[in-house]
């Protein structure tokens, strides 16, 4: 493909993908292993750091994939003793200053998981540097308008905020907190963000999800958006409720996009209204050059670079065996009356009255 | 991850992506070059066979990767010799009975493409031993019903079709054929299969597309479908007018779910029909154990599989330059009034009045 063929869309897809593009086919990433578990990408310059820490980090390659690898110490023996054991590092770190993600501690922490086990808090500013995924949840609402057809709310981020201060932005979005399903998450921050009522939450449709890899000076974002539809009345105007927002803004699709193409959008909200925008018919096939190009890249498979163990085992057993195990046939599917477990990712399953 | 932790909805979409999962890290694939772009990707079994014709296929490792190629000799002059050539080799292979794809021999033709170049005609029986990229249109037939909540129409294949013979499939769907739009085909397959009248086809959404990469013993099927929702009158029951299909049914979200799960569903249909479900809310990050793995299954990057060319040019970028181009702002955007010309994968456009 040349690069007269890019589309803007499909440069903006590039753009929020520019390490799953990039970075990914550059090499530069070890696992980072904790319990055992992959759970994060490192690059060599976070990776560098950590050499200095060899009584935390256990820096090897794979005997198997001859891969580098970062190990969190498996000889710590707990969620607490690997919490501390990593805090003490990165406040080291903080201080020496060589990381800009790390001058915006929070004091707040992200719950590292892996499958269904909690494995250790981190400080939520550290995640990109050890590129942890991370998921949130983001609401689409939308007026079909008499006048102006389809139009689209976003609101425009606090200039106080700690990430992407004053830019435009999904109407309503927020990261997964530990004990918060994803419904649950989506209908708090939809009261929270934009002071929508009840009688007009129950509307909320389920969408989806868009995953991408994008990359800035703070690290590497991971990052899968569960989508939600919110179809909403003429005559509605959202309010904020927590401070975190200093305008709403109702714009038809055309507008939407124009501003999701300036440098006042934040770039990682993007592929929720491109993904919108292509489910409801405004981008299509017939008027974007690269539809299908972009629709892969609202998709791409970050599944398939966190599955470090998954692909030792196999290893592993294909050298025990010569056969892989049948697809277990365990009844989970929406059908099903068994789901009552723990979610991917770890998330709790708690739907909402 | 554990085989316990796979769900029946993640169970099939491993299955309709068999060759992308299994198939491709094996890599067991070369690319298959015609006119220096890479248009196909072709297995041993095939790649022996090929072996045999060294006046019609350049057998070869690229300098750069190292990687086995298979070219369509280069010295024929144009679109007809390439056809003929080729078109020899199929009849000759097909004559000593050594693959069962060419065993459905149509004397119908593929226009076999790469961006918007049209480069040769292939029996369409043979595309699957080359692993060239097919593309088709599906339509979603769905009703919003007082009782029985969200339905889908279904369609029965004909015991005469050529593939899937008898099969449950989605209510429209048909491929991409030279010289038609994708809406184009959608409004035509519509009218064709399920009788749907113009009041009716008018209320058409385009809703994206899925990609996946399934392989059965017929060879490789690499397929996008770019996939439409319409939602029809409760009173309104399809006919077909064509004799390609049998049967008609109008299935509640729940039973439709069984039905694909069922061997009586055509296994590349599936993807259309949990792309639809997990648009409307029906499958959930909150009641499905693999949300969003099922959903990037659902759009697996084929893009990456068939850009030997692209890559090719990068190394070259890379060892003449250490900079690569910047991306061009060509103004392609839907927004953009500046479309007028071939879309991609070489389809005209042409939009229905």
């Amino acid at each position: 493909m040349s690069s007269t063929d890019v589309s803007r869309l499909l440069g903006l897809a590039q753009k929020f993908n520019n390490f799953y593009l990039t970075g990914v086919p550059k090499g530069d990433i070890r696992p980072f292993l904790v319990g055992g578990q992959q759970v994060g990408l490192i690059k060599s310059d976070v990776y560098k750091q950590l050499l200095k820490y060899p009584e935390v980090f256990c820096i090897r390659d794979c005997e198997y994939t001859k891969q580098g690898l970062v190990e969190l110490n498996p000889a710590f023996r707990d969620y607490n003793e690997r919490t501390a054991r990593l805090e003490k590092v990165l406040r080291d770190l903080r201080s020496e200053g060589l990381f800009s993600a790390l001058q915006g501690w929070r004091e707040e922490c992200f719950e590292v998981k892996s499958e269904h086990r909690a494995l250790l808090k981190m400080e939520r500013a550290a995640t990109p540097l050890f590129g942890v995924r991370k998921y949130g949840v983001d609401i689409n609402g939308y007026v079909k308008h008499p006048q102006h057809g389809l139009c689209i709310w976003l609101q425009q981020r606090s200039n106080t905020k700690e990430t992407w201060p004053g830019k435009w932005d999904n109407m309503v979005g927020g990261g997964l907190s530990v004990g918060y399903g994803i419904m649950e998450t989506a209908i708090k921050e939809a009261a929270e963000e934009a002071s929508i009522p009840s009688d007009l939450v129950k509307n909320l449709v389920s969408a989806g999800c868009v995953s991408f890899f994008f990359e800035s000076d703070q690290g590497l974002f991971p990052n899968t958006e569960y989508v939600f539809d919110l179809e909403l009345p003429v005559d509605f105007v959202p309010h904020n409720a927590d401070g975190e927002v200093q305008a709403f803004e109702l714009l038809p699709a055309n507008e939407c996009v124009e501003r999701v193409f300036t440098p006042d959008f934040k770039t990682t909200s993007a592929p929720v209204v491109i993904d919108f925008l292509i489910r409801h018919g405004y981008i299509t096939a017939e008027n974007e050059l690269n539809f299908t190009q972009i629709v892969e890249l609202l998709h791409v498979p970050l599944q398939s670079l966190y599955t470090y163990k998954t692909r030792l085992e196999q290893k592993l057993q294909q050298q025990h065996a010569s056969s892989l195990p049948p697809i277990n046939k365990d009844d989970n599917s929406p059908t099903s009356s068994s789901t009552k477990r723990l979610l991917e990712n770890g998330h709790n399953k708690k739907e909402s009255a």
